[in-house]
C-alpha cells in the first residue's frame, strides 16, 4: 500500500523531464490507470494563428496516457508508445490545458488508453482534443540502449 | 511562377515560430504538396529512456504535413489539423530527425497527407515513425480569433 | 417534434440495406446523436480462429456512428466517412454484438463520433472494440452520382 | 524454398473463409510481406448512396494486411489485428476493388502494415482508401479458444 503510493509519487515526478519539462508539463494527480497533467499556456506553445499547437496537445495526450499505463505494470516494464490517433475538436486558447488519461484496456504487453485534453479560459472549460492510444509494456532488458548519458530507467 | 516561388519561400519561413521554433524545427525544402523539415536532437527533446520523445516526432509529422497542405491551397485558406494517426516504428536516437511529408489527396476543404520521420545516426538512416493525417483548409474569415497579440495570418 | 420522430424512424430503417443488410445489422434505438445497432452472430461473420471478423466489427462501428451523425444534420446533407481508427480490445465471441455510437463533436461540415462494440455471451457483456471517427456532412448536390440504379438519397 | 511456396499457397487460400468469403474476397498474389486481394463489386456491397460501403473497404484493408503479416511469422503464430486507421479518399464505384497491402515494419510480436484500396472502372483505377495497421503475432497457445466448431489454426 505504502509501496504503491511511493511508486505513484515516483512516477508522477518522473513524468516531467526532457521534452515534457521543455513543454512545461506538470503532474496534477496519478492513481492506478488514471493520470492528469497540466500546462500553463505560453507564447512558445502557439502556432501561426495564435492557438496552442496541435503538437503540444498531442504530446500531453500521449505522455499522460503513457504514465497512466506505467501505473499498471510492474516496475521492471517500460512503457513505449506503439501508436495513437488524435482528433482536434476545437481551437485551443486560454490560460491552461488539462489532460485526463485513463487506461481502458490493461494488459501484460499491450495497453489501450484514452486521453481528453481540455482548455480552460476563465470559468469555461472546452474539450479540445481526444485521443485513442496503444502502449507497449516492454521488459526493461528488451528496451534498446539509447547510449544517452543520464538516460535511466524507472 | 515567381509568385508561387515567393509563396513557397514565405511558407517555409512561416512554418518556424511559436511551438515549432521552441522545438528547433528547421525547413529543408518545400515544393507543392511536399515539405521536408529537420530537428537537431538535443537533451531537451528526450524522454525517460534517452530516446527522442514521441511528442516531438508527432509535432514534426503534423506540422510538416500541415505546411505541405498550405502549399496547395489559396492564400486566403488556413490549414488546421483535423486529426492524425501515427505509428512509432523504432526508438529514435541519433544526430537529427528528418520529416518528409506529402499530400496524397488534395482537396478544397479537406486534404489527406502522409509523413515519414527518419532518425540519422552516423551514416545510418532509420524510419522511426509514419503518420496518416487529415487537414482542413478553412477560409480565413471562418477561423476563430485567438485574441493572442502577434498571431497573424499568412 | 412529430417531424423529428419521423425522421429518426426513417433513418433507423434506412440504415439497413445493401452491405449492412448483407451483414445482418438491425437498428435498436436512434435518438439525436446516438444510435445503437445489433448483429446476431452467424458462421458467415467469423474469421480463421472462430472469432467475429474485425471487418464486421468495424462496419458496425462506422455505420452506427454514421447514422448517429445523420440524426444531427439537415435532411439535405449526406454523411460520408472521412476516416476512423479502431482498437480491438478482446476477441469477439458470443450470441450477438451491440454497437453504441455517439457524436462527441457536432458540426456543420465535420462531425466526430465514438463507437463502442460489445459482445454478449450468456449474461456477460464484453467491450470488444472502440473507435474514434470523423464524418463529413456533404450537401446532397455535391455528392457524386454513383450511377447505380436504386441508389437514392434520404 | 518449396516449403515457403507451400506455406504462401496455403495462406492465400486460407484467407478466404467465413466473413471474407461472405464478402466475396479473392486472393490475387501473396509473397513475403505483400498480399493483393480483389472483390467483384455487387449490389450487396453498397451503401445508401450507391457507393461501395466503407465497411467492405476496411475489411479488405485489414484482412489483406493481416495475411501479408502471416507470411512473415512462424506457422505457430496467429495474427490478430490490434488496431488500424483508415482514410477514405474517394467514393468507391466500379467493377471491382483491389487491395494491396505490405508490411512496413516486421517484428516478432508486433507488425505494422499499410493497405491501399483501388477501385477499377473501365480502364481507370482510383485510390479510394489508405490504411495504417498494427498487427499482433500471438503464439498459438495464447490465443483464446473460440469454442466454435470448425475454427482451426493455420
Amino acid at each position: 500500500m505504502k509501496k504503491e503510493k511511493d511508486r505513484l509519487r515516483f512516477l508522477a515526478a518522473d513524468a516531467v523531464r526532457g521534452f515534457t519539462a521543455h513543454c512545461g508539463l506538470t503532474p496534477v494527480s496519478l492513481e492506478p490507470g488514471r493520470f492528469v497533467t497540466r500546462v500553463q499556456i505560453q507564447e512558445c506553445h502557439l502556432q501561426q494563428d495564435g492557438f496552442v499547437h496541435a503538437g503540444l496537445i498531442a504530446t500531453m495526450a500521449d505522455h499522460t496516457a503513457g504514465y497512466a499505463s506505467y501505473s499498471l505494470v510492474p516496475p521492471n516494464r517500460r512503457i513505449l508508445t506503439v501508436e495513437y490517433k488524435i482528433n482536434f475538436l476545437a481551437p485551443a486558447i486560454g490560460e491552461h490545458l488539462e489532460c485526463r488519461a485513463q487506461v481502458i484496456k490493461p494488459g501484460t504487453s499491450l495497453l489501450v488508453a484514452e486521453s481528453e485534453v481540455y482548455a480552460t479560459r476563465g470559468s469555461e472549460e472546452i474539450l479540445v482534443a481526444k485521443a485513442l492510444l496503444t502502449m507497449a509494456a516492454v521488459p526493461q532488458e528488451k528496451v534498446p540502449k539509447s547510449g544517452v548519458p543520464g538516460a535511466s530507467a524507472v
